[in-house]
Parts: C-alpha cells; sequence; structure tokens
C-alpha cells in the first residue's frame, strides 16, 4: 500500500463494517472494509488500512452489521411472482392444469414477464439477492427489467417442445434463442443460458439442439432434472433409462450444466453427477411444497459436487426468500440424512453465494468479496432481538437473521437498497401497475 | 345491536383490518372490527356494523393488514436464548455436554432467567407470539418476567431427576412445585403446568409423583417425549417397553397432556395418543437442526389428535419466529408425506394459534377472535413485495409473510407492539443490560 504522505488513491467508496464475511476465504473478519471502483473491489482489509491506504467520496459505516456477499439465487421463475398464492395445497397436476398452465396460458407476453419479473427484483433485491438465475418465456423481457433495475441476471432460453404463447416447438425456441442472444449481449449485468424446461417436455432432438447451440455459443444449459419419481419411473418405462443416464447419453452433462432439484439420486446418478462435473441447484421449500421429494445433500457433498441453492418461483415456494432457502437447506440436510454436523453454518452460506455464482459460471465475478471481483454485497444488521446475543455472526445469519435485517445492497457497486428502502423505485408503484394483471388473472382464475 | 339512536354502549377499543382470520369458525372476514372492553373481545362484525353500534376512544384502522389470533408457541426454553448461537452444527451429546450443560451449571439462576427470558419475550411479541408455554429452570422468574411485559404465560414447573441449581433431585423440583403454586396464581397472564423433562431424564417415582400433584392441582403436564430414536430404544431396553406406553402405564397421559417432540411414532403409538386425548407439540426446526427426526404430521392429524407448534429453545433452534416455524411445519409435512394437500395454510394456521392454546387447556380464553375471548390479537401487513399480489390472505400469512410484516400485538387487549416498536421497553436497554451475562457465558465457553 502506499504511504500516507503520498497522494492517496481515490476509490469511488469505502465500506466498513463490524463483521465482514468474504466467503472465500473462509474467514470471519473484525473491523474490516472493502475499497471499491468502477463497480470492483480494488481492496478488503482492516478498516483502519484501508482508510489510510485510499480516499473516497462515499464512506459507509456498519457497525451493527455484517458485510457479505449478495445472494445468488440459483433457480427462479421470476414472472411467476404475479401468479404467487394463487393456488396452494393442491395436487401438482390439479395447480398445474387447473391454474397455473390457463393462466399462463391466457396472459403470458413479453408486458407479463416485465411485469412479474420487477416485482420479483423488487423482492429480491431487499431480501439481498443480488443475482437470480431464471428460467422463463420472453427472456429478453426479463433481461430488460434485470438491467433496468440494476440486478445480475443470468437469463435462461426456455426451450420446450409444447406450444406456449413464446413459440411453437423447441426447434422454434431455439431459433428464438439465437436470434436474441446478440441483443442480451449488450446488457452489462447480463449474462444468457440455455434453459431446456425438463426431460419430459423436451425430447431427444430438442436436447441435441440445445447442446449444439450451448457448445457453438458456449452457453451453460440449465435444466429441471430428476424432480419426482414420476419423471425418473415415466423415463425409464419411455427410454428405458433414468433422465441422468438419457441426458448423459446425449452429451448434455459437463461442469457448465445445472441440474435443478434432483430429489430422486441413486448411487449410479451420484457417480455420473460426480464425473460431468455438473452443479445441482437445491429447491428445498419448493420441492417440499410439492411434494416433490428431498434432495439428499449430505450425499451430493460428499461426492464433491458443487450445490447452489435457489428458490424457485414464487408460485410454488411462496417467497424469493434466499435467507429462509439456505436455512431450510440447512436444517433439511441435517433432518433428512439424522446428522447435526451436515451443511453446517459456513457451507451453506458458501453455498447460497459462491456456491450459486460457480454453477452459473460467474465465480470468477461474482459470489465471493475478493479484490478484483464485482462489488456485489450486502449489509445485514445483527442489531434485532432475533439475532442477540452474536457469539458467532456466521451462525447467526445462517440459522436466525430474517430478510428484514438486509439493510444495504449493492450491485456492481451500485447502491440498490438503502436502510432496508429501495433507492431507485417506489414500491407502491409497482404494486399499482400490477393490480390490472392481478384483476384480469383471478378473473381468468375464478372462471377456468 | 342497540340502535343507533340510543346511547351507544362505550368500549375500550374498536381494531378494524381489510382482513380478520378469527380461526373459528374458520372464515375470512373482509373489512371487519372487533370491539374489546377489558380485555375481552366483545364483538365482531362488518367495520360499519361495530361502530354504528359500539363508541371507543381507542381506534385503529389497518387498511392493508390482517387482523388474526396471536400466536401460542407451544414449547420453549426462554432464557436459553442467552445461549443463542453458541454451538451450533455439533453432534447433540457434545453440544450438550461441551457446551450447554456446563453453561448452565454455571450461569443457571433466577437473574439468569429474567436476562433470557425477557430478551425471549422481545424477539416473540415482535414476531406476534402472544402467548408461550415455557419449561425451564426458576419458573417464578420467567412467569414474573411475562407478568411484567405483559405476555401470557404457560409456566411449567421443571422436573428432573438430576441435581441442578435449581433443585437436588425430582422430589425437591416437586416440593417447589407445590412451594410455588399459591404465588404464580396470584399473576393474571400466567397460567402453571408441571413439566417432567423427559421420560430418560424422570424415574418412575418422579412421574408417580408430578401425576399426583397434577391431579391434586387439576395441572396439565408438559413433557419431551420420543424426541429421538436413541430415547425408545433406551426405553426398550432399560423398562422394557417404549416411553409412551410407559407413560401410559403410569397414569399421565390424558387431554392436559402435552407431548413435545414426538417424531418417533409407531401405529401403537399413535393409537395411544388417540384414545388418551392427549396434545403434541411439534417442533420441526429443532427436530431438523438436531437430527432428531421428523414428527409424521400428516399421519398425526389422521388420527384426530390435536396439534401445536412450538419453536422450542433459541439455543437448539435458532429463533422464536413462529411465522417461519409454522410455515417449516406445512412444508415439511408436505415433504415428508409426499402429498402436497397435507397441512394446508388454514389447518397450520389453527395449529400455531387455536391449537396451541387448546394443547395448554387455554381453548376457553385464547387462540381465536371470538367474543368472550380475551383479546390477544395481532396484526400483519400484507403490503410488502414479498406478499404481493394477495389472491388469499391465509396463504400469504401461513407460506410467505414475514415476522418483520407484524406491525401490531396486543395481549388482553393491551397493547405490546406498535407499527412493529415495543411499547413498553427499549429493546436496546434490554441488550445493554444482557450483555454483561454474554460476556461471561462466552469466556466460560471458550475456557470449557
Amino acid at each position: 500500500m502506499p504511504s500516507q504522505h503520498a497522494a492517496k488513491p481515490v476509490v469511488d467508496q469505502i465500506i466498513s463494517a463490524r463483521w465482514v464475511i468474504p466467503v472465500r476465504p473462509r474467514v470471519l473478519l473484525h473491523h474490516h472494509a472493502l475499497a471499491i471502483k468502477q463497480g470492483r473491489i480494488v481492496a478488503i482489509g482492516p478498516r483502519d488500512e484501508i482508510h489510510a491506504a485510499y480516499t473516497a467520496a462515499d464512506n459507509t459505516t456498519l457497525d451493527q452489521h455484517v458485510l457479505m456477499p449478495g445472494f445468488v439465487n440459483a433457480h427462479t421463475h421470476a414472472a411467476m411472482t404475479l401468479m404467487r398464492g394463487l393456488a396452494d395445497d393442491l395436487p401438482l397436476m390439479t395447480w398445474l392444469n387447473e391454474h397455473i398452465w390457463p393462466v399462463e396460458g391466457r396472459f403470458v407476453s413479453p408486458e407479463f414477464v416485465s411485469m412479474g419479473t420487477e416485482l420479483a427484483i423488487a423482492e429480491m433485491l431487499r431480501g439481498g439477492t443480488t443475482t437470480f438465475n431464471d428460467m422463463y418465456f420472453f427472456p429478453e423481457a426479463a433481461a430488460q427489467s434485470a438491467q433496468n433495475m440494476g440486478m445480475r441476471a443470468h437469463i435462461g432460453h426456455v426451450i420446450i417442445d409444447f406450444p406456449t404463447a413464446y413459440a411453437a416447438n423447441a426447434d422454434a425456441c431455439l431459433q428464438a434463442a439465437a436470434d436474441l442472444l446478440p441483443c442480451l449481449q449488450q446488457m452489462p449485468l447480463i449474462r444468457q443460458s440455455l434453459a431446456p424446461h425438463a426431460p419430459y417436455t423436451v425430447a431427444d432432438a430438442g436436447l441435441r439442439g440445445t447442446r449444439e447451440l450451448a457448445e457453438a455459443e458456449q452457453l451453460p444449459v440449465h435444466m429441471h432434472v430428476h424432480e419426482t419419481a414420476h419423471e425418473v419411473e415415466e423415463s425409464l418405462a419411455q427410454h428405458g433409462r433414468r433422465p441422468l443416464a438419457r441426458l448423459a447419453e446425449l452429451g448434455l452433462l459437463n461442469p457448465r450444466f445445472l441440474a435443478v432439484h434432483m430429489t430422486q439420486l441413486d448411487a449410479d446418478d451420484l457417480t455420473i453427477c460426480r464425473d460431468s462435473g455438473l452443479h445441482i441447484a437445491h429447491c428445498p421449500e419448493s420441492n417440499l411444497k410439492l411434494g416433490s421429494g428431498i434432495a439428499p445433500v449430505a450425499r451430493i457433498r460428499e461426492q464433491g459436487i458443487g450445490v447452489a441453492i435457489g428458490t424457485d418461483g414464487a408460485a410454488s415456494n411462496n417467497d424469493l426468500d434466499m435467507l429462509g432457502e439456505l436455512r431450510t437447506a440447512a436444517l433439511l440436510a441435517k433432518g433428512f440424512s439424522g446428522d447435526p454436523t451436515a451443511f453446517p453454518a459456513w457451507e451453506v452460506l458458501e453455498a447460497a453465494t459462491l456456491g450459486g455464482a460457480e454453477a452459473i459460471g460467474w465465480g470468477d465475478l461474482t459470489g465471493s468479496l475478493e479484490p478484483g471481483k464485482t462489488a456485489d454485497c450486502i449489509a445485514i444488521s445483527l442489531d434485532h432481538p432475533a439475532t442477540f446475543p452474536v457469539y458467532d455472526p456466521v451462525s447467526q445469519v445462517a440459522y436466525c437473521a430474517g430478510r428484514d435485517q438486509v439493510t444495504h445492497v449493492w450491485v456492481n457497486g451500485q447502491i440498490r437498497i438503502r436502510r432496508g428502502q429501495a433507492v431507485d423505485w417506489e414500491e407502491q408503484a409497482l404494486f399499482s401497475r400490477a393490480q390490472a394483471w392481478v384483476k384480469r388473472i383471478r378473473d381468468k382464475d375464478q372462471n377456468t
């Protein structure tokens, strides 16, 4: 660092906090600070040293807070916030056939996706999520909403055989993806993936097309896999093999493949996962709520397979709260394995941040507080009855902090949430705009 | 109701809300109000009719809110908030032997219990809990804290064979309970129970003594039962029968018996539960976190057995958040049974309110909004990105509202939380007083 007598380098901002959890390395830092310039972390160090070494016009001091990387929500259908709570406590096929699909068939459009995604981003940023990995129709609308609201997003181009308002079949989906790629590449906060919906909704032809486009454009692939036992049974009947084995044969599995849900895993499946280097997005609350099954996270982690955490869409969760989700993941891993040491606090915080970033190929850019990475970070105040006393800040974040304790959120160094309030938009205005959609969806649902 | 021309009866306050969920009957009311006098609900009806029929100096209008009964936390060790996060992610016996018991052995005292219980009440009231069912040492201190802070509490006199700072053995515990009963009966917000710790920590003699005192004084009994498979195996080895069968033979099981945890239940156990009329306190997060097992709530409910919901102590949960706990209960029941219709929103809200009240023999007094019952009620604002849109307020409370959305809390008609802030105490002052304890506990724990 330069001496104090030389002119100090100027950075854009310095954020200091009582505790810093950089995630990588796995250390708890006391009274440390981040120096940030042009959206990137320049340095991280003891508060006094950072202030001695750098000067900034914008200084934030957070004396009761944990400063840590923002959460990476590894699986969302953001626009489905417009259907949150429309139909709960129903069997899966009733929920889909009688509620979700009729509403989607009638209303899904770029405007619907923009509105729903804006609501989702408003919720996610307030809860400390700085990146989300999305799969839905009209991905260009979701990407534009994220870019406009200053949220980092990995946008999946959905691929599905059956006709939707978005495209007629898998070929048309692949064509739409190829057409949109250059446009979304212009958006600085956006990266893209291909998102074949599931093994049972995309035939071999569409999956081969996915692999070809993914290889040609170096795109990650994001897909629901082994969500339910029924899916596995159906594949055995139809294809003579389990879905994961079929995807392996089609050449789709590699470290750029993110398999979502994965509640049904036998020993061979785990070997395929490990050998291919794929990542798994664990969505415990959605899996529980729909009665789909429970991913064996302790066994998955024993194999060294990368685990990320996602909320799934608000229609099946019903929130986009990563603090809640990571807590459920931590508790469920222990309860399901019977081992109270499974998925401990440090590991679950890593899965919800760096694990998610690595799962979508963004480990170079976000998910931990390290010099050179983007300043995607959040502050969580521990000054709350639910997090008193503080013997261990890592434990408090993992096991008791609520989304309301997220006070500050920065994406790419830009402040998005300050003292719990959105900086650039009025939530009431968002709700007002959305009400017209809500009324139409309610009327349609009640008359289906 | 009296005509508008006659002098209107005067009540203390009228609370009206956009939505009212009285719990019993199971209806959702729109634009309704409660009239409250001397801590009791006088009437519930459409807002305009209540205002036409009654006059009150104190009127509260909650236009974005659900008004509902406060939560009944059916199992707590409130004072253990002082040990929250002290030791996580450890095997049960390491956690107990190397952390919790040494700290308890060194520090537990009336002053410790007062301090820890005050912290717990501050957290519970902010999260919408209006009654808690406690089991800990020095119950007179916990009772006094609840009475002082205006919180309703069911205080269990702990009974345990091994010597503690509180008493030398089960006989001494029973004597302490008998001695304290008249004193605690003077506290209007307090009722009492006997709380034998667990089948493996109280021998037959202590359990017979418990039954005799419970019968003589008409007291409910509150006990950990079938928390782990190990407990059941040990009982089979030592007593030749499962713990529940042993308790039945000792004459303890009846509708005034609350069995906490109950993760291990075979068909005979379920029959014993059903035939005895006992209630079960389900503590899903504690059971998961300690890897104890998962109570089969769907099967329990099929038998018509009463289910309440509890958080357990903050050292094993790690929060006292009933909204979080009821959500975990709802999700886990579906995930564990594979049935997405299990433990639906209405039923889980009932378990977290009226189910808890009935489990502790307070169903006549609290747990639902009905004329004649006490005004123990809470308001939850749905004006939040996580609960937008509102197709179904019951679903929004069960599946997405956070504890931070609890804006108002009344116990016995007295406001305890207003716009999210404690009315009668400063949280910072509580934390300051507690810091001396925290320092001593940390020093002891690090030197054990």
